[in-house]
């Protein structure tokens, strides 16, 4: 096999009460690698698509580049050669995982090219140095989930520990992106670096019982426990209609609704794809009051991380 | 039915990671009570056996008393007369949960004998009310799993919301109880007021790790999960050896080992009978390393909260 094309999903981390635990895919959106071999050795990006160009080209700054770099490294093949395009097919800067499906598609293609040398598993260390370069830090709520799909907690980070948990079978999410724009980094430095004990038995009440209704499951317990009493209200603020969309996503029956990653998309779980796409159009109907645009997107959760297509 | 016994079971509340939010109950140790309608207005306790005479006769300083007048408050009949003996199979002030088991068989005795008006988690807040009176807030860790049998999450205080999840058949704790005395209202002074961020994260990992490990279920993520970053680093120096008792805990097989409740009783979680036990003999020599005597128990999670005998 000597060219492949792979679709990585969109992921909404955190999930509320989650921030930097939890994570879960969707089937749309996502982004799109196409990878081919080369006798050249390198990896060169010829094209990105969907990004009004604005992603980088050079290897070193782009998330798919750096994670197919640090993958054929560590496999002992630095001068195996690439081409790859890559399309996105869903908002930058989002809070959807957008840097993360890219680099999870690259270092997935890269492996299926090289005949599979590595788990999908083990291909999460190179996927979150991807990550690195996009914000900062090299975070696995985006990677784990658009890597392995479902729903996925990371346990702990050193060592990394990555669990993914079954979903019932009729939670929906919702997704509505307004056109504005939130940086990641941004979104982080405004946090509180010291939470008070009583609100983090408050937040770890709501990551048990949001754990348990899925497992159990128990969809009243899941929107019950999606509640963040450290992140959200700080991150609201950056999100104009907020609480005007949150509320209207309640009215219109949703378990619960948050901020997806570090925004400015929200997403909403609910039971059944009607609910799910009615909640969809309230909460758009939110933005589309002051005269923000938007996207929406209605998805199960993902099961299996990237597709060949 | 004019008289009747209850047994309610001794429990482990925090466990490891869940400060405030986890408990389960053991099959033993426990406490009995013996109430006894009366024609006479009041609750008059008449006898306390177990507990060295340092448990309060006034019904108005005794957790079972408490819980009971609450109840027959709650249920308008408040000049109900009761007599009331308590048999504690426990020691006190061990972090077992004593207090909590008090109450829980106080009020479940109380509801049998005036016809079960209540269902049993219904009976939740008057015996929350009995903890108060111990330990100066009305916690419900220990009075929830007591109450109701099982691992059990708190997901919120107010309202109060509990959720009892199934253990795996073969999880089996073992408890040892060294003879020195650690008082509930220090315990929680030295707490840190103020947790970083790092650490939250850190902890609802575990958190999240533990609910699931029990529901899917994992022993070993069960273990894994078993790490608390808040609580114990600060509580263990209260009790000697703490560090040798633990490592002999993990050493002899168990999944994890941590403070119960407020200390100094430790537990242990173990898969199987045979490692619970080598592991509460493990624990129980650390103790004695130093001259502290030691009761041990060895049970599996106790799935029905009290019992009539």
């Amino acid at each position: 096999m000597e060219s492949i094309r792979v679709y990585a999903p969109a992921t909404v981390a955190n999930v509320a009460c989650g921030f930097d635990i939890f994570g879960f895919a969707v089937n749309h959106p996502g982004d799109e690698v196409v990878l081919t071999k080369s006798s050249t050795p390198g990896i060169r990006i010829n094209e990105i698509t969907g990004d009004d160009g604005r992603l980088p080209k050079d290897v070193l700054k782009n998330t798919a580049g750096i994670a197919i770099m640090k993958y054929l490294e560590h496999i002992g093949q630095p001068d195996q050669g690439f081409e790859l395009s890559l399309h996105k097919d869903m908002p930058l800067g989002s809070g959807l995982g957008s840097s993360a499906a890219s680099a999870v598609a690259g270092v997935f293609a890269a492996n299926e090219l090289m005949g599979k040398p590595l788990s999908q598993k083990e291909l999460l260390p190179f996927a979150m140095e991807g990550e690195r370069v996009a914000c900062g830090s090299a975070h696995a709520d985006n990677v784990g989930p658009s890597l392995l799909g479902g729903f996925v907690i990371i346990r702990s980070y050193d060592p990394l520990d990555i669990i993914q948990i079954p979903t019932p079978s009729d939670l929906y999410a919702s997704i509505v992106h307004p056109q504005i724009e939130v940086n990641t980094k941004d979104a982080r430095r405004i946090l509180e670096r010291e939470i008070t004990l009583h609100k983090t038995i408050t937040q770890m009440g709501n990551v048990a019982g949001l754990v348990a209704g899925l497992l159990l499951p128990d969809y009243q317990l899941i929107g019950r426990s999606l509640v963040d009493v450290i992140i959200e209200p700080a991150r609201a603020i950056l999100i104009p209609q907020f609480d005007v969309v949150k509320a209207a996503a309640l009215e219109a029956g949703a378990l619960g609704c948050s901020i997806s990653g570090s925004g400015p998309s929200l997403f909403a779980l609910s039971k059944g794809k009607e609910t799910a796409t009615r909640v969809a159009a309230a909460m758009a109907a939110g933005f589309h009051q002051v005269g923000i645009g938007t996207e929406e997107y209605v998805s199960e959760i993902n099961q299996q991380g990237p597709m060949i297509r």
